[in-house]
């Protein structure tokens, strides 16, 4: 028989808290039976919003939390105050051992300062990055660190990479993950002091396959599988994937309805291109993991869908069936040296 | 009358050397009469070119220069090796005065270095930076620094903004331009350490309009004019820019190609598409100026076309009637107190 998998979902986070968290989690555990879902928040939204549905009730249950964290709020503050927000009550049943994860759509900062200060991390774990899965023309890049960590060091780096290549190899299922450094150019004398200084341990190091040093460009064309940046390059290589792509995406409507005879193209393209762009679409891909605490906190979109919940409850049994904080663990466990 | 413009062409650099840039040459010296070019390099090879065209002659000379840097060799090395290269002759001559800018296709580290060495800095500016018009739906904006200085500090971003300000609003025409600084969230608490010693220089700057932080998600949606960022954060976002638009529209050309009803549309929507990617095409928009030097030094792209050539000369001349680096030398000119 399979495990069940207890997931702490933040039913108040994002933008279209407490519905689309609510309707992600009832489809998750009627897929799926392995799987057991509490709903962490106000009692009385959660409730209501429920009882559009059908789904078992021995595996979908309310946790009250009666406060919020909005994302106006400064997050060390806020974790250390707000003591009954659904971030703080939901990572408190991970650190417990009530849940195996936390989802959230809410306050990114908050999620993060929670997931170290509530949650805790691996022991040896020196910063827990987030991962953010990124589409590519061949498929999808796993970025490590997309934000959680600025001014991060070339220690934390070289975890980022090793941590990264665990997740991209069991969650995601590629053999062998290329695993690149982002830079200014692929020669070896290229690159700001970080870079400089983490390309060596890169290379040197044994459990990674460490393909160099990739430049932006060729990430959107599938240079490497994991990209490991330092957290704020991270951030802005993330959040300009998100504004270019729209940006684009905007032009090309824009310019499909410029004419008539365009217009008219417009019509006979549109169900082939939807196709298309939605490869290229994040949401498709869950959430981004936050590697290495004792447990599993994945933030989801701040504009998450139900279909992105669900999927994110799914990325949260894979993470738990593949035991990838058991492999991170144990790449951070110093080993007796038998030599 | 008209002053005349002196132009030194890089006529080596750059995949479609000698042919296309001494196409562009020709173009810009038959559109306008204020405008002298020299082509710099191997004399044989550029002369071959000129016969297929009909110019003033007295407008358009070769300069021979016998060597040629590659993109593949250490900028520094060359820079000092190749004393009769034709960045190293073309940027003597603007040290000389006798061209008031030089303009190479060719490699863009030796052409920063060059820079500095042959040509040499503005007395008071630290770091000079490379400014590169980008596209966006309203527009472009400029990326300053996109790549010349990794690690840079908080006094050369200032620096940066200043010099921006003054190209956007004089080259480009942008009243008052919007400066703002790249950065990973929008709060004034946000930022890595560079970024929040930066803020406040910035923000009490009298020379330029600061509107604040700039998330990478809002520069391709026009959310600042003047894009202050460390020469590593810059190029990530430069090459990114090139490669997420290649990586889309390419996908978006695969999804109208994938079915017999959308290939019908994608033969309507073309001309129409065409003409709105031109608009978020960088080529369109001339090379990227080096600021603060004693004189001016343009890179263009790798790929660049006469059509590029051309529109970067025309850019120099621009550059030179609105006395730029005169406005450039006054601000960084200490000033008497007179208070």
């Amino acid at each position: 028989m399979q495990e069940t998998v207890k997931i702490a979902l933040d039913a108040m986070g994002g933008d279209n808290a407490p519905g689309e968290m609510v309707k992600g989690a009832v489809e998750a555990v009627n897929a799926r039976e392995n799987i057991q879902v509490f709903l962490v928040g106000k009692k009385e939204a959660i409730e209501a919003s429920l009882s559009d549905y059908t789904y078992p009730k021995d595996r979908l249950t309310v946790t009250e939390a009666s406060e919020v964290i909005t994302t106006e709020e400064a997050p060390v503050m806020a974790i250390r105050r707000k003591k009954d927000s659904s971030i703080v009550v939901g990572q408190t049943m991970v650190k417990r051992g009530e849940a195996d994860a936390f989802i959230s759509a809410g306050s990114t900062g908050a999620i993060l300062v929670g997931g170290q200060l509530v949650v805790g991390r691996i022991r040896g774990v020196e910063r827990p990055p987030l991962a953010t899965l990124i589409p590519t023309v061949k498929g999808v890049a796993l970025l490590v660190d997309s934000g959680a960590n600025v001014d991060a060091r070339s220690s934390h780096l070289l975890q980022f990479a090793k941590m990264g290549s665990i997740y991209m190899e069991h969650v995601i299922g590629i053999k062998k993950p290329r695993v690149a450094i982002v830079n200014v150019g692929v020669e070896e004398e290229k690159g700001n002091a970080l870079v400089k200084e983490t390309f060596p341990l890169l290379k040197e190091c044994q459990e990674i396959h460490f393909t160099g040093s990739i430049e932006a460009r060729e990430i959107p064309h599938g240079g490497a599988d994991v990209i490991v940046a330092e957290g704020f390059t991270g951030n802005v290589i993330l959040k300009l994937y998100e504004g270019l792509g729209s940006a684009l995406i905007g032009k090309i409507k824009g310019g499909m309805m410029s004419t008539f005879r365009s217009k008219m193209g417009a019509l006979l393209v549109k169900p082939a291109l939807k196709e298309t762009l939605k490869e290229f679409d994040a949401t498709e891909y869950g959430g981004a993991p936050m590697l290495g605490l004792n447990g599993l906190v994945v933030k989801t979109h701040g504009n998450a869908s139900a279909k992105e919940v669900k999927n994110t409850i799914f990325q949260c049994v894979t993470f738990k069936e593949q035991k990838i904080n058991e492999k991170i663990k144990e790449l951070f466990t110093e080993k007796p040296e038998n030599k």
